[in-house]
């Protein structure tokens, strides 16, 4: 057998989330699929993040084994081809040790968190980025966000679904910053809960809009309680960005 | 009467072109649609290009007069309410002087056109840019480019179904760059023959394949014959980006 490191992009529009559920098209059944018609064995997919129904993917990493000899290059033309036409591309491939894992030995994971601020309805961001009508102050974001960095107990960030065996994480980066009327939330962290990206941002965006300030979203975080989150931001805003592992640069 | 200019945002990909056309969907007709249940007014929309089947916009600078009183705000504000879900955007409205003309009054055109060059399938990017597999060469794409600046007789850049008069055109500006695996065309001219950029942006492809060079583009220009042509780059990967009106800055 050997292990393959893939790096994936998708387009999350069409996927009830990377994760296989039963009864609804998955990332991982797409990939899976693909890699069973090639090989013919039955193949397991293991990734860096679980991201939701309607989340994106610019570079998740994942890996499979399988026992046909084949080169990385052409597994990974063999994939595309089979993955057409869904939004689904191998971008990368590459033989790794049988202990590489795709998820386990993953140290740290990125996000990007895509708002279009304007009133205008999306055209080409339609289910790529979430839409604000109302005025955001980007700076009065970046500077509420700066409370959000570090260790915290994370709880009021969290959705009541999260498996994660502690609401205690470290989260090493929270920035916002304005290109014209697109305004990104950049977030990096080793590992993070169930929806708490997406949570962060929403409470973002009402310090943008003036509904909240930085001191609120601090009595938020304290309180360590769902029931104090202000918003949840919608899935298709969010974009899996990065993943990073150990010996590599 | 009150004149009102549109600037439109449009996806291309569901219609036949921005120009009406009997028995296909076009921008034009459905932009005259939403204004006439607006107003209850027959409406005609004037625009700076007209853009193919399949071409896409950032800002298309449009017209249209309506007798019904409205402040623009209004009208852009019902204009996009009626527009939805077809995926055009109207981001700006202003009232115009009855002799302001989205068409004629038109001092300047400006297209991007976007390649991605990567061997794996577009995810994002698809129907919004041309993907090129095999490796481009942008800086001889470049260097290529400039030969085609300036006053020319652009026959061989010109589709057999233009209607301009003369395929005599000055072309202002023709840039190509690279930001990572996307390759970009800018194209600057007062007006363009048909097909012009994209018949440009194919041939500039064969030089950053290295299957034509800057001469072979020279001989194909000088040639003014449309046999001569070596490649037409396909619609999707085309965006007008703006135009110029006399007095804006």
């Amino acid at each position: 057998m050997t292990r393959f490191a893939l790096t994936l992009e998708f387009d999350g529009t069409p996927f009830s989330g990377l994760q296989r559920q039963e009864n609804a098209p998955s990332v991982q059944q797409a990939v899976e699929e693909a890699a069973s018609a090639i090989t013919g064995e039955d193949v397991t997919m293991f990734s860096a993040g679980r991201t939701d129904a309607g989340v994106h993917a610019l570079a998740m990493r994942s890996h499979i084994e399988i026992a046909k000899e084949m080169t990385p290059f052409r597994l990974m033309e063999a994939l595309n081809a089979h993955l057409r036409p869904q939004p689904i591309a191998v971008t990368h491939c590459e033989a790794v040790a049988d202990d590489w894992h795709a998820r386990f030995s993953c140290i740290g994971r990125s996000y990007v968190y895509r708002i279009i601020n304007r009133r205008a309805p999306l055209t080409f961001d339609k289910n790529r980025a979430w839409q604000v009508p109302q005025p955001l102050d980007e700076t009065a974001m970046h500077d509420a966000a700066q409370a959000l960095v570090g260790l915290h107990d994370f709880t009021t960030f969290r959705s009541v679904q999260c498996q994660s065996q502690s609401p205690v994480k470290t989260l090493d980066l929270l920035t916002v910053e304005r290109e014209g009327e697109e305004v990104r939330v950049h977030a990096a962290a080793r590992s993070f809960l169930h929806h708490q990206v997406r949570s962060m941002v929403g409470c973002l965006a009402l310090v943008g809009m003036g509904r909240w300030d930085r001191q609120r979203l601090e009595e938020a975080l304290e309180a360590r309680d769902r029931q104090e989150l202000g918003l949840n931001a919608p899935p298709h805003g969010l974009y899996f960005v990065a993943a990073q592992y150990p010996d590599e640069t």
